[in-house]
C-alpha cells in the first residue's frame, strides 16, 4: 500500500465525518472549500502533540489520536466557539497502516464527541509530530477573549485540576477502549489524563454572560496570568476551593498541569445563570477567586497568604 | 528568555503581517477570530516539512521559513484562490532565539510577496518540524479543482520542471540573503530550488477559463494521474514541450520533483486568453499535451511513445 492509497483509505473510513452541508469540497483535493454562514465570525487555532512532551513516548495511537483533537477543540472552548472542521498534519516514521489507522480510530471517536468535520490533512515521514488545525464559528463580537476579565466578576473553573500530576505519580498504560476510558473520565485519573474533556459545549452556552476566557492547558498560574496580563487586572484566588485530584498539594497543583479546563470570569450577579447552564450540560464548575484592580495574582490557602509553585514552559 | 517572550517577540517583529481588516483578534489569544466575506468561499489547505525530506538539514532557517509559506502558498494556487492567513505550527529541538528568528525572516519575506497575514502558531519542543495551514478564498462556485478536466482541453503548465533533480546533481549552500536569491529564481536553479515560486496570482486570474488545476508538488506524472483520475480522463503529453532545467533528460523529468508550478487545463478556444492573463503577471506558460477521453496518460517523444520514469511516494 502506498501513501496515497492509505490516504483514500482513511478517507473512506471517515465515512460521513468529512461531509457536511458547510463543505463544498472536502479532504482529496489541493484544499478545502467552505461555505460559511455570514453571521458568524470564523474562529482558527492551532496546537501541535509531540511524543514525550504532549503524551508518553508509548501511549497507544487511538489515544494519541483522541487527545490530539480533544486539545485543539480545548482552544475553541476558551474562545466559546462552536467547532466546524479540521485539518490534521500527522509526520511519522514509517507507513505503518494499522498504526496509522488506530490513531485514525481515536480521531474519529473525538470527531464525533465534539461534532468536528475533518477538512483534509497531511501525511509526511519523519519524527512523529501531530499538528491540528482547528475551525470553529461564533456569531459576531460574541467570542471570549482573554482582555475581557473586568474588575469584581468572580473567576470560575470547570472540572478537577492535576490530571498530569496524579497520573505521573502512579503512570500507568490503559488497556481498555476508547469507549470504556470515556465512561471513567471523571473518576479514573488515568483516563482523564488520556482523554482531556474540553468543556466545548458549556462554553458556547455562556458565551452572554462569560467576560474573560482561557484554557487551562499549561496550568492554572501560568493561564491565569496571560489573563490577568492581556486584562490589565489582577486576581485573588482561595486554593481551599480547586477541585483537585485525590492526594495532590494544592501548592502544586496551580503549577504544569495539562488539564484543558475552561477558566472563566463573569459578573457576580450571574452567579447562578453560570450554574444553571453549567447543569444543563452537566459540567463541574466552582467559582475559585475573584478579579481585582491590583495588578498581581494573590493565592490564599486557609485564609493565609501564600506563594504557590507556578508556571510552565516547554522549553524550560 | 522563556517561551512566551519569545512568542511575544515574534508577533511584535511580524508587525502588520499581523494586522487586517479581516481579523478581528488575531495572534495572542487561544484563537484568532476572522470577519471574512459572505460571497467568497472559504479555501483551507495545510502541508508539512520536515528536513531531510522537504529540505536539506543542514538548510538555513530563513530558507526554511519561506518555502514553509511558499508550498502553502502553492496549494491556494492549485485552487485559484486568494491568500488571505496562515498558521504556523512549528516544532523545534531548543528554544534558540535566533534561529527561530531567522526563521521568522524567511516568513515574513514570503508572506508579503504573496499577500498573506499571520493569524497565530504553536511552538512546541521536539525534532524540527513546521506544519503551515493556510487559509485564502474564492467567489462562489470558483475554485479550481481536480474532477473538471474536459476532454479535449489543452494541458497547461506553468514554469520550469526539475529544480530537485538539477539541484541534487550538484548542490550547494546559498550565501546570499533571500532578496538577492529572489531575483535569480528563474535563472539560479538553486535559487529556484530553496525559494519555490507559487503561480497564486496567475491561478486567481485564470479562475474564469481554467477547467481541472492541480499544483505539481510530487512530480508531474504523480499529479497528472490525480487530475486524470479525478476528472474520469486521460491525457497524452508531449515531452517535447516541457520546459526543463538545463542537462535534464526528459524521461527523468515528470517523476518526483518539488517544482511547485501549476498544471491546468482549458479550452483550446482559449488559449489566447490564457496567454493574455500569463503575460499580465509574468508568469511562464506553455501547452504540453491535451485531455483525452481514454483513461491513462501517454507520453510521446520525438513523436514516439516512450515510459518515463514517474511517481513519487513519501515512505517509499
Amino acid at each position: 500500500m502506498n501513501e496515497f492509497e492509505l490516504i483514500e483509505q482513511l478517507i473512506q473510513g471517515f465515512g460521513d465525518l468529512t461531509q457536511a452541508d458547510f463543505i463544498s469540497t472536502g479532504a482529496g483535493d489541493d484544499a478545502a472549500v467552505l461555505d460559511l454562514p455570514a453571521d458568524q465570525q470564523l474562529v482558527v487555532s492551532t496546537d501541535t502533540l509531540v511524543p514525550g512532551v504532549h503524551f508518553p513516548t508509548d501511549t497507544r495511537s487511538d489515544l494519541v489520536g483522541y487527545r490530539s483533537i480533544a486539545i485543539n477543540v480545548s482552544d475553541l472552548a476558551a474562545m466559546g466557539a462552536t467547532p466546524l472542521g479540521m485539518t490534521i498534519a500527522l509526520t511519522i516514521e514509517s507507513l505503518d497502516g494499522s498504526r496509522i489507522k488506530q490513531f485514525a480510530q481515536g480521531i474519529a471517536i473525538a470527531a464525533r464527541e465534539f461534532n468536528v468535520k475533518i477538512l483534509g490533512g497531511n501525511l509526511a515521514r519523519g519524527p512523529l509530530n501531530i499538528s491540528v488545525t482547528i475551525h470553529g464559528n461564533v456569531p459576531q463580537g460574541a467570542a471570549l477573549l482573554r482582555s475581557q476579565a473586568q474588575i469584581g466578576d468572580d473567576i470560575w473553573l470547570t472540572g478537577t485540576l492535576g490530571a498530569t500530576r496524579a497520573y505521573l505519580a502512579k503512570p500507568s498504560n490503559p488497556q481498555s477502549s476508547i469507549e470504556t476510558l470515556l465512561a471513567q473520565r471523571d473518576t479514573s485519573v488515568v483516563a482523564r489524563y488520556f482523554l482531556p474533556h474540553p468543556r466545548v459545549e458549556f462554553a458556547s452556552r455562556i458565551r452572554d454572560i462569560a467576560h474573560g476566557a482561557i484554557d487551562v492547558s499549561d496550568g492554572l498560574a501560568s493561564e491565569l496570568a496571560h489573563l490577568t496580563d492581556a486584562s490589565q487586572c489582577g486576581a485573588s484566588i482561595c486554593l481551599n476551593r480547586l477541585p483537585v485530584w485525590a492526594g495532590l498539594d494544592l501548592l502544586d497543583v496551580v503549577g504544569p498541569d495539562d488539564s484543558y479546563e475552561l477558566l472563566f470570569t463573569a459578573k457576580r450577579n450571574d452567579r447562578q445563570l453560570v450554574l444553571e447552564r453549567a447543569h444543563s450540560t452537566n459540567t463541574p464548575v466552582v467559582v475559585i477567586g475573584e478579579v481585582v484592580a491590583e495588578q498581581n495574582v494573590n493565592y490564599t490557602l486557609d485564609q493565609e497568604q501564600v506563594y504557590p509553585r507556578t508556571g510552565f514552559d516547554h522549553f524550560a
